[in-house]
């Protein structure tokens, strides 16, 4: 197979082979429902399209208008005047498989069914999916969905979604089966500056199915992390195969929902598919190797760290800290997550002692003491990195510190009639120059000694979780609190153990 | 005992009567090692009292100053003209004996003691701390810290911490031994929304210690919730006396930093006390039947949940969610945190299907397949907590969708000029209004029922956790996460039966 041809199997094992290339890079997209309606969801997924800055050709369908969004707007598909690879499809349930045969007609490549009202409502529902997907095999005319949220590309400048979200390009697909998980997912991407490389709604999984999005991702040169929300598997075999095979090359994180017997009961309800045994589930995650987390955040957490930072090579962690509460609740979660302390060499403690007064701890986590010295926290780092016994560092609180200074900056202008301005905007320019630097450093560290420096801001701030430098391999990497910082680190340090234990397989 | 005077009993338990209403309540107060030098302790605290906004007496000390942010300065604290209640004192360790006779002769009935470089640092500094310890004793001069961060009173408009972060008034009290980790649990309690009543960091707990500080709270009508952050405890009996009959009035929840071996070794050097061996400590506070949590950002949430709700009488949950896959996600947390979700009765199912399409989940979590009707979000939880099967109810993803509205509304001002501006300006305002209404409403049946509604936001807002609402006793909480949401549910049904199994003994 060429031109990014894929093969896909049904959960029959019937196979095709279909290109996936034309829905999710496509050169002309056509809206079947377009509507100018606020709120409609032909509305939120046209004016998304356009304003997300698509850069092929948009066609609006709709009978009943002329114009939408600016946009001459078509009756039918098949008067669109030239080629469309790709519809998305907004029209009532009843409408759809009028709709697909003129895609069909028109010679459209993929299909994006947003048009909810099939398996996951009732019988007639559930026969009306299969009356579309045995008719697109046939035509060869794959699809998404149906009742997805829409899809994102951003490589494509494609955000089609019916929430106006709108994350960086990057390095994390994530594939969703729900879809306000994937709505808050995505916003929590875009807030947290983690970039993607695409999106998809995968909603009812009737035709293109999660193995089908995997088998493209394998290959997708954009993309180097996959994040999967699942709450049904109709393939396990198979999708386990497809999941074990892609994280050998690319870690693959899952939340499968309904892994208890309250969340599967829900699930059932929820998507009408069988969730599976939740035991056998986790455990063939387990074996094949995947990450597997039980809530949501954890996905970004990990995305975050995944596609920003160096893999560690072992689990000996250093600690750098602003002060000596932190790198105890710090050490804590590292033991509880098996990650361990070692004590640094003398030397090192000697580097790091000119420039701490006598009284600093003298063994790791290194504590700063709330210094003010503007080398030491990046000069304790490259030591601790430098050495061999240390696999990665963690970095509490010197970057968020800028938010503390600027509250007191605010104050003394206020209170302060005879502190001079000028000194107080250069005390402003300077603190956020610093912080700046420091994340340039940590980058630039990472890069020297390929070790992760994972962080932990003392603030939370709007530059978000992750900063990145231009230019440059790695990214800063800045949670929130110490314990997502551990999590992060000891499941990059469980993913590098797995695929060094099976790369001599 | 009365004016408030509280019965201290040091580590050696010699008993001495002080006042702490003087320390918490001042009507005047004075900093000694005032500064103008932007950064040092004596100008981030004076500048921090003025600007917070204190209606009482400010005395700037400083023998080389005239005057300080505009205040007259004195050579001497013995040279100001009035009462002086309260003395921060930020001059260098060696000074202090010295400083604290001049307090005791001017009358000073209390101090803060900022400076480090006592117990915190080594022999000679463990010997100094003793020193001032015995004079204070000797002179009735009761000491908050050394080596503390300051404390903030937000009843007296008192903010004297070095970092500028003023949270609002409200119920919840902190005493943090750390001083970072103390500077984040503030400004999370800012942006969160969460308001207080005190805060104390402890530094050394060389004279005052947590006990004076929780037999202070367990009297003070400002405060209903504790939150403590220790690392070493001095009098373990005492400590578990105190905190658990504290714990029966007002739920005391703590975080022990060096709770694990890695830990317990960073906080021996971080305050030079043995932290006690952690399983000990860890049972002793099971068993007095305290709030024990391992992760900062837990004391925040449960700060947020104790203070602004209900307490659930049981463990019966009822979920209303905006779509399927959190109501799957929600139902999982659920079910591994001990909250059980009854099947809703026929009699709810059928009023609750009067708004919604025919297939509806009907059954727990109410799924509201992401409807735009605006009333039925409320019917539904009214209907859950109106049924006496039902202890509390979760509520996700109504709050926060405002901001992904007005992201549409944005993209649709932006690609279609044929919509009317006022019309998007309406459903700016419309949507703003419809989510301050769901929160009043929330509050009301909170009220009414006496039962929790824990909320999860679909984005995270300016706005924070905590949406209080004007005149009412309870508050809207909307955490970001449903997993936040489930634990502090189900730490508040372990509260309540602990404070229920202990009300017979």
């Amino acid at each position: 197979m060429n031109n990014g041809e894929k093969t896909l199997k049904n959960d029959r094992g019937e196979s095709n082979s279909y290109n996936l290339e034309h829905i999710f890079n496509p050169r002309s997209v056509a809206v079947i429902g377009a509507s100018s309606g606020f709120g409609k969801w032909g509305q939120m997924v046209l004016s998304n399209i356009i304003g997300g800055g698509f850069k092929g050709k948009i066609f609006p369908v709709n009978p009943k208008e002329k114009v939408i969004c600016g946009l001459k707007t078509y009756m039918n598909i098949k008067d669109v005047p030239c080629d469309v690879d790709l519809a998305f499809i907004t029209t009532p349930a009843k409408t759809v498989p009028h709709v697909l045969e003129s895609c069909s007609e028109k010679g459209v490549k993929g299909a994006v069914l947003i048009t909810s009202g099939f398996s996951e409502t009732d019988e007639a529902g559930k026969n009306l999916e299969k009356t579309i997907v045995s008719m697109c095999r046939e035509k060869n005319l794959p699809f998404i969905g149906p009742n997805t949220m829409g899809i994102i590309c951003p490589y494509s400048n494609l955000f089609a979604t019916g929430t106006h979200t709108r994350p960086k390009k990057g390095t994390v697909a994530f594939v969703s089966q729900s879809g306000n998980l994937g709505n808050q997912l995505i916003y929590w991407a875009e807030q947290q500056g983690i970039g993607i490389s695409l999106f998809v709604g995968s909603g009812n999984n009737a035709m293109l199915t999660s193995i089908d999005y995997m088998e493209y991702l394998e290959n997708d040169n954009h993309t180097n992390i996959i994040i999967l929300y699942i709450e049904s598997i109709q393939d396990g075999r198979k999708y386990l195969e497809t999941a074990k095979r892609l994280n050998k090359k690319k870690p693959v994180i899952v939340l499968k929902g309904g892994h208890t017997e309250a969340g599967a009961a829900a699930a059932a309800s929820h998507t009408g598919a069988l969730s599976g045994e939740s035991s056998i589930v986790e455990a063939a995650f387990r074996q094949a190797g995947l990450l597997s987390v039980t809530i949501p955040s954890e996905l970004l957490d990990l995305s975050a760290g995944f596609s920003s930072l160096p893999i560690p090579k072992g689990n000996r962690v250093g600690i750098v800290t602003l002060g000596g509460g932190w790198g105890v609740v710090t050490s804590d979660e590292c033991n509880k997550k098996g990650l361990v302390l070692p004590d640094i060499p003398e030397k090192i403690i000697e580097n790091i002692s000119k420039y701490l007064p006598p009284f600093w701890s003298k063994r790791n986590p290194v504590d700063l003491v709330g210094t003010r010295d503007l080398e030491i926290p990046i000069v304790a780092v490259e030591e601790l990195l430098k050495w061999e016994g240390i696999d990665a560092v963690i970095s509490l609180g010197i970057v968020g510190r800028l938010e503390l200074i600027r509250s007191l900056i605010r104050s003394t202008r206020q209170v302060d009639p005879s502190m001079p301005a000028a000194f107080l905007d250069k005390m402003d320019e300077f603190s956020l120059e610093y912080e700046k630097k420091y994340i340039v450093s940590m980058v630039e560290l990472m890069e020297k000694y390929e070790k992760p420096v994972v962080g932990v801001s003392l603030t939370s701030t709007a530059e978000g979780t992750v900063r990145s430098v231009s230019g440059k391999k790695y990214s800063g990497v800045f949670y929130q609190t110490p314990e997502n910082a551990v999590n992060v680190l000891s499941r990059m340090v469980a993913y590098q153990d797995f695929t060094k234990s099976k790369s001599s397989n």
